[in-house]
């Protein structure tokens, strides 16, 4: 009885991770989702602080709000002031609800100084492939 | 005997699939990671057949190439023939395996007449978030 518990309870997790994952084995074929680039030039002097802050809103985001799915920043090889950054929303309404959260507000706020230019793309998806 | 077979089976899978998949569920620190921005201007007599032949390039890519993590393609809104692809391997190696694929270099083939303009763009990834 005791084997079989465990049985149950490890093939149902096993289903249970799958469907939270499965679309991730396979190529996702993006209908709902939104995805915005951004490129941004930061103050040579402010760097640090403009990744700190930066770091502490991905990670409060990916961690609180149900509907960011990705948020990738990157620097330009050689040129650790331009970053980019690729942005992956289930759709518009997580979108929606992450521009009005307090982190990325306070985000928002705490880098205006920080931020030289920035550039704001919003994209159609083609294939957003991914395993 | 049946049962606890089937229950070390389930638990097995169940920790493959979290051994594989962990580091997706909470934010990702890309220390091998490589990420490549591409941008791309396409012909517009020739863009429906770009896309096919990217999206198959995609596909192939995610399906056989373990260390071919994500293929993303999106189009600018409202420029469809402006092409943002953000690439991201597991480590150098992978992203080595994957330009001498015969897939890829059937892409760089079939779409060369295509590609008006083609600006590669090496990084440094910062905080490489996902869930």
């Amino acid at each position: 009885m005791k084997v079989k518990t465990v049985a149950i309870i490890g093939i149902a997790l096993f289903a249970g991770v799958l469907s939270v994952n499965g679309p991730l084995l396979s190529a996702e074929i993006a209908q709902d989702r939104v995805v915005r680039l951004a490129e941004l030039e930061i103050d040579p002097a402010q760097l640090e602080s403009y990744k700190v802050a930066l770091q502490e809103e991905i990670e409060t985001s990916i961690r609180v709000e149900p509907g960011v799915l990705k948020l990738y920043a990157v620097s330009v090889k050689d040129h650790p002031t331009q970053i980019r950054l690729f942005e992956m929303y289930a759709n518009t309404a997580a979108y929606e609800i992450h521009l009005q959260s307090p982190h990325f507000k306070k985000y928002k706020r705490v880098t205006l100084g920080m931020v030289k230019s920035l550039k704001l793309l919003e994209t159609e998806p083609i294939l957003l492939g991914a395993k």
